[in-house]
C-alpha cells in the first residue's frame, strides 16, 4: 500500500476541487461577472428561494450593490445571511409553513411590479420548492400538503406529483416568469436534482411546464383521489382556469435559465483537477440512483478491471461518478449513503493495493452525522477489528470509519449538488 | 429511433461474438491446436469434469484421436456427448449424487496411474464441483453434504466454504493434480465463476490451495459447528493429514491452468467485434455482481451520460461488462437476470433516442426461460401495453418482452461464462 498517502491526498484535492465548483458564492460571481448587460436595466430584482440562496443572495448583493431596487428570498430556518437590500425571509424545511407562503406572496409582488427595462434574477437551489410555498388561492397550504400526502402514500412518481403541485401553484410551473413579465428573467440555479431538469428543480418557476390541468387530473383519476382530495383542490384542477406557459410561450423569451452549479459540473471540476495531478480520467455519469451497496459495488467491480486489466481505463486512473443513491434501512446503526457506499466497496476491494474508493456528499453532511463521507482502500478491512458485512447490514458504516479515521469530514459546505463518488488506482 | 434497427443488428453480432468466444470445443481447439510438446508424452490421458465438457472432450478427441490412452469425464445427467476413447459419466447437478463419486474415483485412479513421461489433460467448466464429488474417506457423501448444508445455513462466504470442502475432498484443493505427479497436468478451464480464481472453479482440482486444515477448523468454530458437524467430518479436519498442495509446492511446477473461455475473454472478443463495426468501445467490468435492477439503472445512467455528455466515450459507443447479478425475487412473474436488467434498464432510457441496452446470459439459458435475455432501447416503455414498474415490481420481464418480441432467444448455447451486458449509443 505504499501509495495510500499519495492516493488520499489526491482524492481529497480532486474532492476538494468537486466541492468548490459547487461553492454558490463562487457560482454566483462566476455567473453575474462577466456580463455586460447588467448596467442596462433601470432596476434590477432578486428573487428566490432555497437553502444555499442566503450565501447565493450576499454574492449578489457585493457584485450588484445599490443596483439591486429590490429583492426578496425564502431560505431555511436558522440561515442568517447578513442581507443590505435583499428581504430575509427564514422559512420551514422539509414540510412548509405560512413564513413561507408570507415570503413566496413577497416575491409575487415583486416580480409583479418589474417592468419592461428591469430584470428579475431569481436564486434558485435545493429546497425550493418547499421553503416557497403558494397555494393558488383559494387552495389553502394545509389542503396542498394534504394532497401531496396522498399522492406520496399512493406511490405516485415525482413527475405525477410536479404535474398536480405545479397546478396548485400561483409561482411555480414557470408562473412566476409569467408574473415578471415584461420584465427580463435571469434564474441562476444550484441543481440539486439528477438530471438538472429545469422544470423539476424548485418546481420550475422560471421553466417551462409540459404538464397541464388534464395532466394533473389524469394523475389524481390514475390513484383514484379525484373524490378524496380536498374539495377547493378539486375545483380547482376541474376549473382549469389560467394554465401554466408552456415551452414556446413567448413568456421565456425574456427568461434566461443558467444552471451555476450541478453535480455535472463538480464532476468535470473534479476531472480536471485529477487530469493535472496526472491521472487518467473517466467521468462514468452525473445521475447515478439505485440501491447503495449495489452501486458501490459496481464501482468496485471497475476498480478491481482496472487493477488487472487496465480497463476502462489504464493506471494511474480517476474514475468519477455522481447522483444520489438510496439506502435501503435494514438496520439501526449510525451511518449515511456515502459511508455505506465507502464500506460495501471496501468489502469489495479488500486486498487490492494501491486502489481507493471515496464517497461524499457536497452538503457536508451525509445522512444524520457530522461527516461528508468516507474513504475506503484494500487496506480497509484488514485495518478494521470490526466486521464488515456486519457493520453493512446494520447500516453502521459511522463508527466503522471513525476508528480507522477514514470519515470525511468537511463541515457544512453551504451548498448541494448531491454526491460524488471517486475510484482512485495509482 | 432510426437507427434503431442497426443498432439491434450491431448488438446481435457482438453478442454472437462474445458467445463463440466462450465456445468449448473452439476453446479447445484453439487451445490444443497450437501446441507443440503434445507429440512428445508417452500417454495422454484425458480427465474432467463440468457441464460443457462433453464438448470439450468430444474436441479434444478430434484433436488427439488414438493419442488419447484413456479417459473419464463427469458429465450432467443427460450429456450424450459420443465418446469413443474418454468414458463418460453422467452424474447429478446441483446435488451430487454417488454417480458423481464413481466418476470422480475412475478419474483419480487414471491420474494416480500417469507416470513421468504422461500428460493428464484435465477439462473443467461450471458445475465442476457438484458433479466430481469425492469425499476423503472415511467421510461419506451424506456427511460432507451435510457439513455444506450447516455452513450455508449460517451464512459461510465461498471461501469459508471451500476451505472446509476442500480439506474433506480426495482431488480439490490441487489434490488431483498432486495424484497426477509426476505426470504433467494440462488444465483447460472454462471459468463461470467471478475474477476467473482457479482455486476456486470446480474448487480447484489442480490449483493451490492457500487454505489450511486449521483455516477450516477456524471456520467451523466461527460459526460454532465444530460439534454439530458430523462426527467424521470433524475427527478428519482435526486428524488433519496430508495437508492440501500450497502455492509454491514442488507438484505445481508440472502443471499448467490455462483459461480458455471466461468472461473477460468474451467481453474483449465483444469489444474487437464492436470496433470492427465502428464503435468506440470501452471494458467496464467482467467482475460485476449485486442486486440486478440497481446495476441495471447504473448501465442506463451511462447511456444518458454518453447521450447528454459524449462521457465516459463519444458515441457511436459500446459499453461492455459482465459479470453475474442477482435478483431478489419480490414477485412470482416470470423471467431470470438478464431479462429484468433490460427491463430495469428500459425505465431509465425510456424517450431516449438511439440508445440500447442488452443483456444476455450465455449459456443461453435465462432463469427458467427459454430466454437468453433481452434487448431494450427508448421506445420499449412506450411500445409496451403494460406498466413497466409493475412488471418489475412482479420479476415479470417475460410476458412484458415476449410480447415487443424483443427477447433474445439463442437456444442453449453449451457453455456458461455468466452474463453480458451491452450499452449501444449511435
Amino acid at each position: 500500500m505504499k501509495q495510500s498517502r499519495a492516493l488520499r491526498r489526491d482524492a481529497g484535492a480532486i474532492l476538494k476541487a468537486a466541492l468548490r465548483a459547487a461553492d454558490p458564492t463562487k457560482a454566483v460571481e462566476a455567473a453575474l461577472l462577466g456580463r455586460r448587460d447588467l448596467d442596462g436595466y433601470e432596476h434590477i430584482f432578486v428573487v428566490g428561494a432555497g437553502k444555499a440562496t442566503g450565501t447565493m443572495a450576499r454574492a449578489a448583493e457585493r457584485i450588484l450593490g445599490k443596483r439591486i431596487a429590490a429583492g426578496s428570498i425564502n431560505v431555511k430556518d436558522g440561515d442568517m445571511a447578513k442581507l443590505r437590500r435583499i428581504e430575509l425571509h427564514p422559512s420551514s424545511h422539509p414540510v412548509p409553513d405560512e413564513r413561507g407562503v408570507a415570503g413566496a406572496k413577497r416575491m409575487a409582488e415583486i416580480c409583479a411590479g418589474a417592468g419592461g427595462r428591469d430584470l428579475v434574477i431569481c436564486l434558485l437551489s435545493g429546497g425550493a420548492s418547499a421553503l416557497a410555498p403558494f397555494p393558488a388561492a383559494p387552495v389553502t397550504l394545509a389542503e396542498k400538503q394534504e394532497t401531496t400526502r396522498q399522492l406520496l402514500h399512493c406511490g405516485a412518481n415525482i413527475h405525477e406529483m410536479n404535474a398536480v403541485r405545479k397546478h396548485l401553484s400561483a409561482i411555480k410551473g414557470g408562473r412566476l416568469a409569467k408574473l415578471a413579465a415584461p420584465a427580463r428573467v435571469l434564474s441562476l440555479i444550484l441543481s440539486d436534482v439528477v438530471g438538472d431538469n429545469l422544470d423539476v428543480i424548485g418546481s420550475g418557476p422560471t421553466a417551462p411546464d409540459s404538464s397541464t390541468y388534464e395532466t394533473a387530473m389524469a394523475v389524481l383519476d390514475k390513484y383514484g383521489l379525484r373524490q378524496k382530495v380536498p374539495a377547493a383542490v378539486r375545483r380547482a384542477l376541474e376549473a382549469a382556469e389560467d394554465e401554466t406557459p408552456k415551452p414556446g410561450d413567448p413568456v421565456f423569451d425574456r427568461v434566461e435559465n443558467v444552471i451555476i452549479g450541478s453535480n455535472q459540473n463538480s464532476l468535470e471540476a473534479a476531472a480536471r483537477e485529477a487530469k493535472a495531478r496526472g491521472y487518467r480520467t473517466l467521468i462514468l455519469s452525473s445521475t447515478i440512483e439505485g440501491e447503495t451497496r449495489d452501486i458501490a459495488r459496481m464501482h468496485a467491480a471497475i476498480a478491481r478491471q482496472i487493477r488487472k486489466h487496465s480497463e476502462p481505463v489504464r493506471s494511474p486512473a480517476c474514475v468519477i461518478s455522481g447522483g444520489e443513491t438510496t439506502v435501503t434501512i435494514g438496520g439501526n446503526g449510525k451511518g449515511g449513503r456515502n459511508q455505506e457506499f465507502a464500506l460495501a466497496a471496501a468489502i469489495d476491494i479488500a486486498g487490492l493495493e494501491d486502489v481507493m474508493i471515496l464517497s461524499a456528499g457536497t452538503d457536508g453532511s451525509d445522512g444524520p452525522t457530522d461527516a461528508a463521507g468516507a474513504i475506503a482502500d484494500g487496506a480497509t478491512v484488514s485495518r478494521s477489528c470490526r466486521d464488515p458485512a456486519g457493520a453493512l447490514r446494520n447500516n453502521d458504516a459511522y463508527p466503522f470509519f471513525e476508528e480507522l479515521k477514514d470519515l470525511l469530514i468537511t463541515g457544512p459546505t453551504g451548498t448541494n449538488v448531491m454526491d460524488v463518488h471517486l475510484i482512485l488506482v495509482a
